[in-house]
């Protein structure tokens, strides 16, 4: 069946039929959501699993990313063998609204203008993101999830989740994430922020017909990109090792390998994301913050929960440690939620999620198949 | 005496007599040193201390800024009853070579063009600054001193008086500081300086005919200030707290009062420092690596020293952590050095030696007394 079913396979994309309420009280029509799939729908509707993508992620979990011809970017955890495997779970990744790969976000054409909207897109939410795909599901036939999966911001969707829908999810797997953003994460982002609109290309958003603002971009994914890594993992990876010369140039140049690095981070994101994109989803996640409707006490956003959850960290993520972890698992305890929590050790920062980490695949591969 | 001397005082200039010789083999003619002086050199010239500033710091330690017309950046640390008091010391402080506030750097006329150096001005280093600094002291008649005490990159500095002048320093007082740039303390500086690169305005460094680069030095401002502070003290001085409204406004806004702060910072350091004066200044601290010389063995670099060493670090800094004051330590015990070593409890994270400290007052205050 799921051959000839248009609805499923890789780099796919729906209209959501009628209009769509936003958090913030505005509403958008047509919206759109790409995302992939893989695997098949068991015929009770049980094997279902999404993945959700963190800041700059999409779809494109296990599938060739057809902008960049590079694998999918957690081929580590999902694929053939791996604890999300097309073989036994029917598998579901989306684009997040306002993202750029796909769905609907401010470079998407505005049907009133029939330009893009730019910063005339309505600002979203991890709520919106998360009823977006709840919408693609009831599209797809699926009724109930056997686990909501993801890192970071992903990992903030997937508790969205099971506050959001606690019937449709059974389990969640939140990795490298918090229950809300924290003053240092709500900084970063606006320096990324504030390098973008500065950014004199970027002209209010407002850009789609002449050049991106790629230095203002290029400069935000820079600064971004030092808190996904470790101190510990920047010196044993650069050091202060020099790039292709035995002596500093006592000039501007790239003198340092940990400079090159950078500088090629930045650049080749600006080749894949949309800045506009970058504005809005950083956005979202600094707004997000379950315990917000309960005056601060997050257990109360859990409450009544049936939801399994698996909560993962690693030592030396510092964008979101192990701290915020521990307060999400507290929260669950304070709930009577079933809760698994680890910490595992990592000189990798915040990307160790994304990177081949034996632990947290059998940490995952564990938690799904004890419910199965 | 001093009274009539005019060179002593607040807010004072020399020219250097002669070439300077620069790290890099590049020479500077007729280098200019900002500085001020408070208290009186003894007969025996035996109690003068030099301050050494941070990266964006100058002579004006306890002295009206001209500029911002604050009050000096150390009042806290240097003052009548102070741990470094001008009843009993002499106390130098100077602009480092490269600055912006008296010293000769990149906003300095090239006298073989009549324009501003822009970024035909030599890159300097610590070393650099050290030297400038000695030679000031020359003109100043202080052949030896009491004392050199920095913080951050003045800690820098202070260590490299002992290496570079180890007869003419009998103690040094390195705050908050580390004997390396760290390949994360180098990819912070890298942002920093691609931000203002990319900002039109810099035009190549060549912009003091037209309008400074003011949002892209902002935005290095803003991403440095982060690291200044810490994720504890972030969150205790503004966690998730909203700018003067009580929701969200879905906008990209300064919603949170962490926004605001920031972009506060940003703005008002570029009324006060010049764009290519922070690239050089925070080139010379990612050049800085005192074992470099030595094939990396630090030890080396104190080996014979005679001077009397206090280190000092805090438990929530995380740009210049208490692992890179402890590898100070242990060479300066391999050396057979002096060393008193003190890692402070402080919830303000890098900041914290410029906040009221008095942990630190205590510690400076003591170690400098039993060396009088």
């Amino acid at each position: 069946m799921l051959a000839t079913d248009q609805r499923f396979g890789l780099d796919r994309r729906i209209r959501l039929p009628g209009t769509f309420q936003l958090e913030s009280g505005a509403t958008l029509d047509g919206v759109e959501v790409g995302y992939e799939t893989y695997g098949a729908l068991d015929a009770d509707g049980g094997n279902a699993i999404l993945i959700c993508h963190a800041l700059t992620g999409n779809q494109h979990v296990a599938g060739v990313d057809p902008k960049t011809g590079r694998p999918g970017w957690w081929e580590r955890m999902v694929g053939p063998g791996r604890p999300i495997d097309p073989a036994r779970h029917f598998i579901v990744a989306t684009n997040v609204l306002g993202g750029c790969s796909g769905s609907s976000g401010p470079a998407s054409i505005d049907p009133a203008t029939g330009a893009p909207f730019g910063m005339t897109f309505p600002v979203i939410t991890i709520r919106d993101m998360v009823r977006a795909q709840a919408a693609l599901l009831d599209h797809l036939g699926v009724v109930t999830l056997a686990a909501v999966v993801g890192g970071s911001m992903g990992g903030m969707q997937a508790l969205d989740w099971a506050v959001a829908y606690p019937d449709r999810v059974r389990a969640v797997v939140a990795i490298a994430t918090a229950a809300r953003h924290s003053a240092q994460n709500i900084a970063y982002h606006e320096v990324g922020r504030q390098a973008i609109m500065a950014d004199p290309n970027w002209r209010g958003g407002a850009y789609h017909a002449g050049p991106p603002p790629a230095a203002g971009l290029a400069v935000a994914r820079m600064a971004a990109h030092i808190t996904y890594l470790s101190e510990e993992g920047l010196t044993a990876k650069f050091g202060r090792a020099l790039q292709d010369r035995s002596e500093v140039s006592f000039g501007f140049d790239a003198d340092f390998q940990v400079e090159s690095y950078l500088r090629h981070q930045g650049l080749s994101f600006v080749e894949r994301f949309d800045a506009n994109s970058y504005l809005y989803i950083t956005r979202a996640t600094d707004y997000f913050d379950l315990a917000a409707p309960h005056d601060g006490r997050l257990a109360a956003a859990f409450a009544g929960t049936k939801t399994r959850f698996a909560v993962i960290s690693f030592t030396s993520d510092w964008l979101y440690p192990t701290a915020e972890a521990r307060r999400i698992v507290r929260a669950l305890n304070a709930a009577n939620a079933r809760v698994s929590f680890v910490e595992l050790d990592s000189p990798h920062g915040h990307d160790a999620f994304l990177l081949d980490t034996p632990a947290m695949n059998r940490v995952v591969d564990g938690f799904l198949r004890a419910g199965e």
